[in-house]
């Protein structure tokens, strides 16, 4: 099926599918290495990515512990969540209110595929 | 104001501002170079973008002469504007329907900005 890829321009801040999945992975392993890792990333890039996130946003989105006996950890915030659930909202809902132009641009493809198939 | 980058994957193909962004240039100019220089790009990269839309839909998007006493030109083709018709449609009902999520994202923000400015 066709996919819509969405990113949002802030002033000075950017949000796509990238950065929301990177949160998705962190609450679901408790470790922003194991997430960036899982996404192919270094363990820089993904820390990058999570203080740029922390930095655009007035509380963060991420929390996390450095070494200790545990080997440090991490979680996503109450205002990661909000992000998280927001941005798949507003994806659905731009997917939802484009479908007839979506189904309009498929269909003129040399190849139209099928529009059932996910 | 936040501004939303939206780009479509079809099966094996890709739609986005930039190549719409050509295609608008190439209708209001009537040259693939021209347009091209005017995004930054260099001919052969303005002429790739075309070539790759060409081939993913059924009828051409950008027709064009070489040469000629007049230097050659191109021309978008009914299905080109459709095609930038779709995708700004596609784009303005997206952002009106993810009009709320894309607030709250934003009132999240450490400088929230202005809403109303563009």
């Amino acid at each position: 099926m066709t996919r819509l890829f969405l990113r949002l321009f802030f002033d000075g801040a950017m949000l796509g599918p990238g950065k929301v999945e990177l949160l998705e992975r962190i609450r679901a392993r408790g470790s922003i290495a194991a997430a960036g890792r899982e996404m192919g990333m270094s363990y820089r890039r993904a820390w990058s990515l999570v203080e740029e996130m922390n930095a655009a946003f007035a509380e963060p989105l991420v929390t996390s512990t450095r070494g200790g006996p545990g080997g440090g950890g991490a979680e996503v915030t109450p205002a990661g969540e909000t992000v998280i659930t927001r941005y798949h909202a507003l994806h659905a809902a731009a997917t939802a209110a484009g479908a007839a132009d979506l189904a309009a641009l498929q269909a003129m493809l040399r190849e139209p595929g099928d529009m059932s198939r996910e």
